[in-house]
């Protein structure tokens, strides 16, 4: 998927150079990705092996990358720092995802089956602490502590992100302030955290690293919304992954909290009533694995519900905003071709169809 | 229970301004890991509120704190690292308590509900995350980055040997050498760690922290076969938490290794039976809750099976083995209370009925 989704940049670049230098850097990435990761006991090297199948866009370390070379003038170079870090923030995002399988008892993820689907929840559990410890363990061998700190202090906030979604599993009064306190937190923080430090590493101004922070948080707040979005309508085969899940764990999402804060009475009751299977979340638990026929009538009508007042273009309407202001955030910094790349990579997320 | 686990070793000790020294530290580390542990969302709090229900004898942070002291001549004193540290391991072996209960899907830990039973495998996996985010966080504010390097290198190895349990589950021909890397890995290094890095803060050599190391390890390694042990024959009312979780889940320990060793074909098969309920470890996931007695039943069987071939013998001179090379291990040290007080500690691993 690598080449996929830099070829899709470079698509969009004029500098083809500038292209093959990041597929280059982003090959590092994966080379420490896995070097990291070599354990002298092959049960757990097998279990790893599963991590490939998790392997997205690498959207993470481009932001580290691509941030580092537009921050570091007119050669657009990276250091050995950005590479670290890159490699440590898809480490650390592919732990996320190993634990939110056990989180949303997903059974399909980027097309291939889930380690707790394949492997139990225990082994979901365990494999996503080794992904997160060998990520704090690679971010350690930098000579600063303060990248480390940055990384955990990341952490921390996409913790209390999660947890915050949790608490408000089948909350049919969850407002906008809150579903944005959850993204922000869940995938905003990493995503600027991504480009932060990339400006940092390449010696930005604090001024210029915050701009580019503002750049990250955006953009993730963006994606996270089109994730939701896609969840709620995208077509399975395309996304690749489960959908409809985030309805079936009672979490709502931007379309319909804006939906039950905009229908009438009854279309409300309804939407409640869908969201909330059994009543209760817990139930959720002994659901897994049959039931998917019905859950799949659930999303029908609960997409039948939302279609027609609004609530999907109210969502890409805050997602078109959120872009606006990441690419705003971008001008901080001279024209290039990496600064291009920014912007197109903003642009992408609003029309990414996976 | 600080306290408690204090003045058991004050008892043992002829010095109480050392005990009283120690119970200070240990306080010292009680308020700097809720310190750490605060957000600014009341759901993440009192989620947190949970994990006081796990404190225990905070044995990690008392082989920080006694290393460090025994280790820095006649003054025993301690600086801020070693209570940076300490408060580190607690927090570590907070989040491995916590994913271990859903690993082991235990009902019942330290007297009181784990945090999965109370609220979900969801909720355990994440607070577990956000403990681990914190220890690394929390590591991440010394000054120099080689304790989070080693704290790192630790969990990868912590979590490795989680790993190569869980690839052993109900197979009935576990060797010895296999259980103790298992053990090695998942309790050993990181009390071995410690006792490393407690000497190393006070600036002793590489072969005086290489022995605290060797302390450390031997005394860890010697606490799990007492708890695997504890599991197999402990009255739950004393042990605090739900016991034969070992047998439920097919963990073999090394009395049944022992046996399964050392018995006739027909014992073998019947506790080759007992090991493996319905043949496979999935079923464990939806026994739990229910078939309590069944299981009390079985481990009652199991005891009846092993108590007669020295099985249980075999496994405590195991562990008196590994205490006195820990205590060995010490006499590098020059005579000092607090030398006193490991080797106390030590002698208290293989009298412990909780």
């Amino acid at each position: 998927m690598t080449v996929l989704g830099s070829m899709q940049l470079l698509a969009q670049s004029d500098d083809t150079a500038i292209g093959e230098r990041l597929n280059a850097a982003l090959a590092e990435v994966e080379a420490r990705f896995s070097a990291e990761l070599i354990s002298d006991l092959p049960c757990v090297n097998s279990l790893v092996g599963h991590v490939e199948r998790y392997r997205g866009k690498m959207m993470r370390p481009t932001l580290v990358l691509l941030s580092g070379m537009a921050c570091s003038g007119s050669k657009e170079s990276l250091n050995d720092s950005h590479l670290v870090v890159a490699t440590v923030t898809e480490m650390v995002h592919m732990a996320t995802l190993v634990h939110d399988d056990i989180l949303d008892e997903a059974q399909v993820r980027r097309g291939g089956g889930t380690i707790n689907h394949l492997r139990g929840n225990e082994a979901a559990v365990m494999l996503g602490d080794y992904l997160i410890s060998h990520a704090y363990h690679l971010c350690s061998s930098l000579d600063s502590n303060s990248p480390s700190r940055a990384i955990a202090q990341t952490t921390n906030t996409v913790c209390e992100g999660e947890l915050l979604q949790l608490a408000n599993r089948g909350n049919a009064d969850l407002d906008e302030r809150t579903y944005f306190e959850i993204i922000r937190r869940k995938t905003g923080s990493l995503c600027g955290m991504c480009c932060q430090l990339g400006a940092e590493f390449s010696d930005a101004t604090d001024a210029v690293a915050q701009c580019m922070y503002q750049y990250g948080e955006n953009l993730g707040i963006a994606f996270q919304i089109i994730d939701d979005l896609l969840d709620l309508i995208g077509a399975e085969q395309t996304v690749g992954k489960t959908l409809g899940k985030d309805l079936q764990k009672g979490k709502l999402t931007l379309p319909l909290i804006h939906c039950l804060g905009h229908s009438d009475a009854k279309t409300r009751q309804r939407l409640i009533k869908l969201l909330t299977p059994n009543g209760d979340n817990g139930a959720g638990h002994e659901q897994t694995g049959n039931g998917h026929d019905l859950e799949q009538r659930r999303a029908q009508e609960v997409r039948d519900l939302i279609r027609g007042d609004g609530s999907m273009q109210y969502a890409n309407q805050w997602a078109d905003r959120l872009i606006a202001q990441a690419k705003a955030a971008v001008g901080v910094l001279e024209v290039s071709p990496t600064r291009e790349l920014l912007l197109a990579m903003a642009d992408a997320v609003l029309t990414r169809k996976f």
